[in-house]
Formats: C-alpha cells, sequence, structure tokens
C-alpha cells in the first residue's frame, strides 16, 4: 500500500473486464430459441406477431399450495421439467402490493422528466379494456379486446404461449415468469362469450418496453367476479426484437449490430430485476 | 424507428443503471458478516489472520456421492442449511482439468504483459512445500509447512474455520466454494506428526489476489498415497480486506472509501466465476 494508505487501483478482474451475466445469457439464449423456432405458418402464414413479456406473480408448490422453496439464496431459473410437474406459477399480487408499485412507478414517471435522470422519461397512458372469450376450433380460445368506454374493437386474436422460464427469487416478495406467445389476428367471432373480464390498466412506457400494472376483474357465467393484481414487463415493439433475433451473431455484421438482441435482453432482464426488487 | 434504420439509443434500465448483481451481493454481506463477528480472541488476542478464499471443485450428493443436482440452469449460492446435511464439497479435479488451468493462466501471464491488456500483469512463483499436521488441545491440528528444498519452517499455525458458502453452479464442469478461516500462529509443537502432504504449488499472483494451482500427494501412517489437484484463489493482503471491511458502508467516509469491501469482493467474484468458466 503507498504512503496515501488507500488501496490501488483495482482491475474488475484478471481479464480486466466483468465477466458475463450467465442469468441474462441464458434467458437471451432462451428468448432467442423461442423466436428463432417459432412455427412459420403461424408468423408469415397468419400474420402472427411474437410476443416476449415478464409477469411478476407467486411460484408455487403444486402439492402445498405454499410458495416454492428451493435451498438456494439467491436468484435462479427453475429447469423446465421441474416447472412442469411441481410447480405452478401465479400471476398476481395483493392490492397492496399493486398500490405500492403505482406509486414507485408515478415518483419514477416523475424523477425520470427530471433534467439529469440518465435514462428516457417513462409514458403514461389510462387504459379500460373488456375481453370476451370465445370458443374456437384450435386449443386456444379467441380474445375480443373492446375499448370499455367506447365498445370499440381493439384486437381480436387467437394467443398461442409458446414457452415459459420461471425465476424463483427468494430474496425478494415477489418471483417472475418469462413468457414468449404468438399473438395471431383472427375475425371476429359469432355466438356468445365463454366469459369475459374487465381491465383497469396503468400503462408506463419506456423505450423499447411497456410496463403494466393492471387491475383485472373476471366474471365468468357461474360464481362471483374474481379480482387479480398484475404487473407485466412487455417488449412495445416485438418486430424490432425478432429482426434483432435474426441478426443475433450474425459474424457478417457489425458488432454493434449484432449484439443488439443481447442489448435488448439484458435491458428486459434489468427492468424485471428492478420491478421485482421493489415488490414490498 | 429513424430512416437510418438503426435501433434507438436503449438505456441500462428504467432506472438508467444496471441493477445490483443479486449474487456478488449476497457473498459481500455474507463474508463481511463472517470478519466482523470472528472471535477477536483469536486475531487480536493470538494475532490471527483472516483468510478468505474460493476453491474450485464438486459438489456431491451425501448419498449417492453423484455431483449435486438441483432444479435450477444457472449459478446460485445453497441455502447452508441444506449444505450442512445433504451435500459435501469436494476440492478436487482431474489431472487434465488441472493441466487445462495451467496452460490457461500460463497464456494469461504471458498476454497480460502485453502492451495494451485492460488488467495488470500476472505474477508467478513455482512452489514446493510440505505440510505436517500434529495434534493439540484444541478441535483443529497443528500444521507445519516447510520448504519441501531447504526444510525451513514457513509457517506454524492452527486453522479455524469460520464459515463456507457453496456455489451451485450447472452450466459449468465445476463448482466451488468461499470459506473464510482464520488462521492462528502457534509455537513448533513437540512430538511426531500424524500425517504429512507434499504440495506442489504454481502460484500466480493478480493485484489483490493469488491464485494457487496445487498437485498435493497426501501420506498418512497407513495406505497408499493420494493425489489431489486443488485450484484456489485467495486474497492477498486479509488486513486490507479486514480493514476495509470495517470501513464498510460507514457515512462518514468518501463513497470511495467506504466502498472499497464491496469492490474487492466484487473483483473477488468476477475472478472466481471467471476461472470456474475456464473448467474444460
Amino acid at each position: 500500500m503507498g504512503s496515501s494508505g488507500g488501496p490501488p487501483p483495482l482491475s474488475l478482474s484478471i481479464l480486466g473486464v466483468e465477466p458475463m451475466d450467465e442469468f441474462i445469457k441464458e434467458i437471451a439464449d432462451w428468448v432467442h430459441f423461442q423466436i428463432m423456432n417459432a412455427p412459420p405458418d403461424l408468423l408469415q402464414g397468419k400474420g402472427g406477431k411474437i410476443e416476449v413479456e415478464a409477469k411478476v406473480g407467486l411460484l408455487r408448490d403444486t402439492r402445498t399450495s405454499q410458495r416454492l422453496m428451493l435451498p438456494v439464496l439467491v436468484e435462479s431459473i427453475i429447469a423446465p421439467e421441474y416447472a412442469k410437474g411441481d410447480m405452478r406459477f401465479e400471476s398476481n399480487m395483493s392490492m397492496q402490493q399493486h398500490k405500492h408499485f403505482n406509486l414507485r412507478l408515478n415518483d419514477l414517471k416523475l424523477s425520470s422528466s427530471q433534467p439529469g435522470f440518465p435514462a428516457s422519461p417513462l409514458g403514461y397512458m389510462h387504459l379500460r379494456l373488456t375481453d370476451s372469450f370465445y370458443p374456437s376450433e384450435d386449443k386456444e380460445k379467441i380474445r375480443v379486446t373492446k375499448d370499455t368506454n367506447t365498445q370499440e374493437v381493439v384486437e381480436c386474436l387467437r394467443k398461442i404461449r409458446l414457452g415459459d422460464l420461471n425465476i424463483y427469487s427468494p430474496k425478494r416478495a415477489v418471483d417472475w415468469r418469462v413468457s414468449v406467445n404468438i399473438e395471431v389476428p383472427v375475425p371476429h367471432p359469432i355466438g356468445s362469450p365463454t366469459h369475459s373480464r374487465k381491465k383497469d390498466r396503468l400503462s408506463y412506457t419506456h423505450e423499447e418496453f411497456s410496463i403494466d400494472l393492471t387491475q383485472v376483474t373476471s366474471q365468468t357465467q357461474s360464481g362471483a367476479p374474481e379480482l387479480l393484481h398484475e404487473l407485466e414487463l412487455e417488449f412495445a415493439r416485438p418486430d424490432m426484437l425478432v429482426a434483432a433475433a435474426a441478426r443475433r451473431g450474425d459474424p457478417s455484421l457489425p458488432e454493434l449490430e449484432r449484439s443488439v438482441f443481447d442489448e435488448l435482453i439484458r435491458a428486459f432482464v434489468n427492468n424485471a430485476r428492478i420491478l421485482v426488487r421493489n415488490a414490498d
């Protein structure tokens, strides 16, 4: 140590750089695989759009219905074969947690519009939507979404789940799940919906992402209405993500361009981690 | 998207910064706790020195002796209560793996001394040591280490284990373990050693760390000699780490000074991750 008493300069590692984040890399590889292996007939053939989203909620042990307990201290990705049988993901939180997220996101919207904030400002929309579900010839039901106030049809689609990756987060109040879906537009169905739900959504937007904080009231033909509180982080422009996936690692492209996909997933995971750590 | 066709600038997150690495933070908190709660009578009273090291090896299921299998896809820290009963850590690797590390570290020593390398150059020493173990009145045996060539006594100490943290690393060929010990110097024991071992050590040094690649030949009074291959990463100046631990988060100090401990642990974990990822 020098006479100043301070520590000498410290490199990030023996290589001089931070090693790659194994967790982010695993999610990037998985999302990339899901996108590149999506059924082409649903995409080009039927005009389907890829959807990549992270939902905040709880992983529950299938037998006990208690929150999942694994013998690890920090966040990790659940092996898919384990996720199939022994656990389920519940996309829900308490009204209190929902309110806390609302306050934190409103604070962030305000501070992000101040000069000197290190990222772009958040945008904000308040949406009131009604989903009605209709039977279809396929496995998936058809979802018709209307603007609750104007009753205009916003979208009419069939949503096909391609895969889920579950994130166990024992240090936090919530777990999370990454999902890749295809949304295929379909003609408006005839007949009656089997059930419907009303969504009161606070939609925050930031660069390539939207963060949707939604109160969902479900109404089935029989039974009392069910109230759920959801938080989703979603790529706002899936076409751009899909184009970046196709260019990932292409050696004929400049480094900056072939790394766009990984940088998008890095920001996605960073945002999901920040949301999860702010759950109370 | 602009007319250039390239993606717009992307912030690291909605906060504009990378969220903290939960894994590194957990290890930093744990090492800090071990240091701050080390028995003072062994430190000030008996001149003991803290040792913080990471060993590369395999976590094995106690019942099957197979490598541990947990239902997670990426590295995580094993909960201590699980580590106590269901698994053990084996500080060993194949001769082939040992040779591979030797080649990689020699390559790095060479490239790190070239102009333009982003970190300091590695140092290197070849050590041949003999450890002899003597019974003592305490739980721990006394270890006398001699230079094998000159037979000079290098150190004579009792090593007290304070704690271990085990890292499961399913994507890699090896797992690892962080240990905090106290090494208390003692007078040379009288009588005969119960057993001894010879260490052929390639010791690489980098800034605050030493990386020891060691071939250990153990000889007990009965039985054939046992050959082990070990890889350890260790803080070279534990006094400096202990001083940084005491200043961690002290609000009366400038930010740079109170974050020294966390920056040291970050470099330690980065180096351990790099070593583990280079296991073949």
